[in-house]
């Protein structure tokens, strides 16, 4: 391959140049080619196998509450899209439109679907009827498109991977607790699967979903003290419902309107697994999501007996449920064990003559290099064991860190000396007007990331204006 | 459920009219809803688990071949879709072309992908340089769009959902076997999961992919005698390796082209197992395919202890891994059997307080409707065993429908009359003009579906200009 002749030269380091180092592991880890499609990345096959079981995860979490999957269409009609004033605003800007098709022009232009809250609320206007049909929760996996100036790998495309859940609901409350429902689904499943942890929170207006009543958020912080948004579940109330004209009639023979939500993940999230987890050497993948979990690498294989022991040692990994690959490739150890650094695969189980003699096996973790001699008849154990505290230890990691770089700020001298010098989030008081949100983005290039549910009071005015505070809200920079 | 209200009023039956019967079910089925985006049709809940099936199936049969899924872009640039001569001639007419983005309008149009041959060549062209980096075997699941005047849910949409695999190779050789490996993998799984028998082939000049030296094909018969191409895997040659310029370096030091295959299977394939195995009382899905295999129906459900034995019985079988739901809703016990009929489900089991008081349940199959009471213990067995029967009985009635639908003419009268007269295959022989293609179908309206794998030599001239038969070939209508 082309990227393979530099590949065992270091890549940037993290402290040297944060960015440099992202472009540098998505590339040399194989999971990202850019195309000539302006915006458009490639997910080979490393990075695309990573959002599969992303998928396969997130799709099972889904479907255990009750949701089925849909697959809508690709456009959506102009007309159609203006059918809520304040979605299409948000949205028409960065749209691509379609005006001809079959070699004719267009009687009305589509738009490639940038998400797909009216195609939903036509399908629901249409299907529901009566309190009977409720609650619908329809979801789909698919890629949507918002035109982008200047694109990163996974963080910012024109064309990204998502799945986007739409709920319709007869009562108010059962939409809060839907939307509310979700949020923690994406929480669990960053701090289970991908071991992300997340605050939890509430958007304020000014960065809530186009058209949403409410917006809640997890937010996740990166290597870099940079604010990740990774999951967000919008409250819709019953706006689009009136503006679709989406009515049920109720055990009372009225006719109401429905409360909708919706709520979404994508390929971003492969983002923060990079920056949260990545180091020096590469990709460091959490165990729970890594396509391949361990890599059996037979030393000296060209000895007799090596490559068999290895091969069995992987059939009996495989056999006990763990995603395991053997490299047999004529390249020198040294080189493998880089690349399988670089690829972010969690365990090596190192396998040569003297260890065959000896009966035993050695285990090096990816994230601490941690080495471990186990005789052979303890190696699934070992192994299961090793992935399974690689997965915890990430997870504290990352804790220590997020909780490490969230600093409090009560006057705005300390919140912006906190903003240009300390990497983090700052927790500070706010009095609940945009002009405050609009005047700490303009002075320190923060924002405000959520309101967090767990609300405290460490002050008794805003941070940046003085009057009366409303809010907690957690700032930072973000990607 | 709008749809729910004619629910039990009978559906037109196939005999009087097959294409609104094929109507009446893809929509009382809840398989799909028509959308306001002209030629895209909502695969609902009931109709996008099927495709879940099916991608879940093939997917693993491909990557036990060596396959790795990848996401490509969803544009391609105009010039791009260009550089292949013969594949932007079958494809530029019925595209769909973007031409603003993000309020601008855009220097080059990009085409939304009919099929992504010029996206792989792109991609591989970058990441091929020696005969190391070979086979390449990608594979994406995604939609496609090509602008259609006039569509059918299934059969033919403006956008659909598919597979395609794109693979290249060092020598033309791997590239063929290939090729015809994914033909089997495709075959096989109609076979197997889907109970469709088909005829494997390949096609005709006239009928190949555009820019493919040869086209493979698996023809399948629908009940009225009409075929449907279920799924055709392309060799290309080295024609899209030379217009793209991807080059490796062999062993040899050589730089040698690539030879590249395609292949795909899409949401058209649902359409088959519709046509084929649905009847007067609405959809028949085949036991390994079915999203619900099993539906428990309670008789006399607010009789103390039948909604109970129901959840017992369903865990049970869900505990043996299949597929299996209770239906407890309000209607009446008809009412619940038209529908589970009309939705194809392989099997209800019906269970009231006589027959919990005799320890049994009925089971009944969704194909024959046969009944069976069977004691609670061996229940269990009795519907694992009713499913493998029902699966296999499907496949067998189809595979005599097919056999008993194909017919020989060996003169250009008999072929006519059997056209006109007999719904089904013609095998005839034919000369290799693409003349007597032509004349043929404007004759008949009936196509060269495929030169069959199995060739026999039924007459020395060609069916329908009299000089020397060069190869066997099955015509018919086709979808």
């Amino acid at each position: 391959m082309a990227d393979k002749k530099k590949f065992v030269e270091a890549i940037t380091s993290r402290e040297e140049d944060f960015a440099q180092w992202y472009t540098d592991v998505v590339t040399k880890a194989g999971l990202v080619a850019y195309s000539t499609v302006k915006g458009c990345t490639i997910l080979k096959p490393a990075g695309y196998a990573i959002w599969e079981n992303i998928m396969h995860e997130l799709d099972a979490r889904f479907k255990a509450t009750g949701v089925e999957n849909v697959a809508m269409p690709l456009f959506i009609p102009e007309s159609l899209l203006q059918k809520e004033k304040d979605h299409v605003e948000g949205f028409a800007p960065e749209v691509a439109w379609v005006t001809m098709g079959g070699g004719e022009v267009l009687p009305e232009r589509l738009c490639v679907r940038p998400t797909s809250e009216t195609l939903f609320c036509e399908l629901y206007k249409d299907i529901i009827e009566s309190y009977r049909d409720l609650p619908k929760c329809y979801n789909q996996w698919c890629s949507v498109v918002r035109w982008e100036k200047t694109t990163r790998p996974f963080l910012r495309t024109t064309e990204f991977w998502w799945q986007e859940g739409h709920t319709a609901h007869a009562t108010a409350e059962e939409a809060e607790a839907r939307t509310v429902q979700m949020l923690n689904v994406y929480a669990d499943f960053c701090e289970q699967v991908l071991a992300i942890p997340v605050i939890k929170g509430r958007k304020t207006d000014k960065e809530k979903f186009a058209g949403a009543e409410q917006t809640y958020t997890i937010e996740s912080m990166m290597h870099d003290g940079k604010a990740l948004q990774s999951g967000t579940s919008h409250n819709f109330g019953d706006g689009f419902a009136k503006a679709f004209g989406i009515q049920y009639s109720d055990k009372d023979n009225q006719l109401k309107y429905v409360h909708q939500t919706s709520w979404g993940m994508s390929t971003r999230i492969i983002g923060a697994v990079i920056m949260v987890h990545g180091d020096d050497s590469g990709l460091v993948l959490p165990p729970r999501i890594a396509p391949t979990q361990v890599m059996v690498m037979p030393i000296a294989q060209h000895k007799p007996g090596v490559l068999e022991k290895a091969a069995e040692i992987k059939d009996q990994l495989a056999a006990a449920g763990l995603r395991v690959k053997v490299d047999d490739s004529d390249k020198n150890p040294g080189w493998k064990f880089s690349e399988q650094e670089m690829r972010g695969i969690p365990l090596r189980v190192e396998i040569g003559p003297k260890d065959i003699e000896a009966g035993v096996a050695v285990i090096v973790r990816r994230d601490t290099r941690e080495k471990q001699i186990v005789p052979l008849a303890e190696l699934t154990e070992a192994v299961k064991a090793a992935l399974e505290a690689e997965q915890k230890d990430l997870y504290e990691r990352a804790k220590a860190h997020l909780e490490a770089h969230i600093y409090e700020a009560k006057t705005y001298e300390e919140f912006k000396d906190i903003v240009a010098n300390k990497p983090g989030f700052v927790k500070a008081e706010w009095c609940g007007d945009v002009a405050c949100e609009l005047k700490i983005k303009e002075d320190t290039t923060a924002t405000s990331r959520c309101m967090p549910f767990h609300q405290e009071h460490i002050a008794d005015t805003c941070v940046c204006c003085g009057r009366p505070a409303q809010k907690l809200v957690i700032w930072g920079k973000a990607y």
